[in-house]
């Protein structure tokens, strides 16, 4: 099939909505990391073949390669790449952001993928109904959900990986602030963005929380520090959180003390 | 660190819950078309070193390996797997259940993943305020969200796997039934369990979307067909849909007419 739309001169094309971090910040988070040479196509100009217009393309199957359901797609020598945990596992080993040996790399994939599911959680908390209603169409069911998220779901998934962290730790001596073995992987880039993602939401609920995740906050903070990283957060590259992502403050759904659920 | 756990003679050990198909079945179904040596670890008695008991142990980090968050669970030559598109995408070269190209592995992936979304969306059906309330404790929005994902949803997900079937036969002559190339992968065998379980749980909004999914529903009979899967559907290795799993049958969510939405 003909490509029939427009290719750019970076190695990396890719394309997400141009306003929200939302699942594409996990993708844009590695490409940054590692310095790679990419374009965000759906924030450059329509004129330079950018704007959402290009991303709709893929979406309407006008690349070549694989169909994509839905963004973040990554477009990289012929293929067209769609679901985060997918392209993070594709650019993990080009990007030196993953160990080499297969088990390294498929334990960052299943980390990658209960981060996702602990993503969609955390986006269906305003949105339990689902995507076609509006928040402001679903509060009352938010605000249950939004309970049990705190109370519950947010302890559940952050123990975990804090426990991840602590058994990466007593495998090897030295490793503070990363998940698999020694060095920066993607994995840390994606505890750093859902870290940063909950305390933008659920400030409240985080500082609760805190005193019992002290390693997920350190590989925060360790990710934040990172060169790279700390260069791209500054810039105007980084789209500041708002209420159109997935990490949305509501302050409604986060109250300053904890409620009984139900 | 040590294994406190038991091994068994069989080359692949699956630790799901032994009383539901739920995302176990998934890997059920890919080892069972493979023919593949397996043990359905929590489905033995626990004199043998089965029963939940082996699961927990496991939950609990008591293997060596990857600390799981939650399962279907593969321990494989020393590695403790995680997620079920992470399982199926490191059964599937082993298993011949996908084709060796690199483009071919991540396209499987990425469909995997898909469907994993849309089964995260069929579960929440009925949990649309998370996993800690009971479906009876949250019926009304159940309700509302039922309508939504009948009317929305469901079409746009299965509209969208027809598509990528459209896009293979287009592209491989003689394609029919499958989703990558032309031969039986393990996408195909997820389609033919998120088709059957959607008609266990839908059935009549499965009825009325069946003129539009030709292809769709000619790969689950296919993959119903293949011996090995046929034995298997045959066997009380495969557990019935039951209303403890992921596709649950209550008939008020799946109303004989399609009501508006909201």
């Amino acid at each position: 099939m003909a490509t029939r739309t427009k290719r750019f001169a970076a190695e990396y094309e890719l394309y997400y909505w141009p306003s929200i971090q939302g699942r594409g910040e996990f993708i844009r988070l590695a490409l940054e990391a590692a310095g790679a040479a990419y374009v965000d196509v759906a924030r450059l100009p329509q004129r330079q073949g950018g704007g959402t217009r290009a991303l709709f393309a893929l979406l309407d199957g006008e690349g070549d390669g694989v169909l994509p359901f839905a963004p973040p797609i990554l477009r990289h020598e012929g293929l067209v790449i769609a679901q985060t945990a997918n392209i993070l596992a594709y650019l993990g080993p080009r990007l030196g952001l993953v160990p080499r040996d297969e088990a390294s790399r498929v334990a960052a994939a299943q980390h990658q993928l209960t981060i996702a599911d602990f993503v969609v959680e955390a986006h269906d908390v305003h949105h339990p109904l689902g995507v076609d209603l509006y928040y402001e169409d679903q509060k009352p069911e938010s605000h249950r959900r939004a309970r049990l998220f705190v109370s519950s779901r947010m302890p559940k998934f952050l123990g975990y990986f804090e426990k991840l962290l602590q058994r990466n730790q007593a495998a090897h001596k030295g490793a503070g602030g990363h998940v698999l073995g020694k060095a920066l992987s993607y994995v840390d880039l994606s505890l750093f963005q859902l870290a940063s993602g909950l305390e933008y939401a659920f400030p409240h609920a985080m500082k609760r929380l805190a005193p019992k995740i002290p390693r997920l906050l350190a590989v925060r903070e360790g990710v934040a520090a990172e060169p790279r990283v700390a260069a791209y957060l500054a810039s105007d590259r980084r789209i500041p959180f708002n209420e159109d992502g997935i990490f949305r403050h509501y302050p409604e759904l986060d109250p300053a003390r904890a409620r009984a659920t139900g």
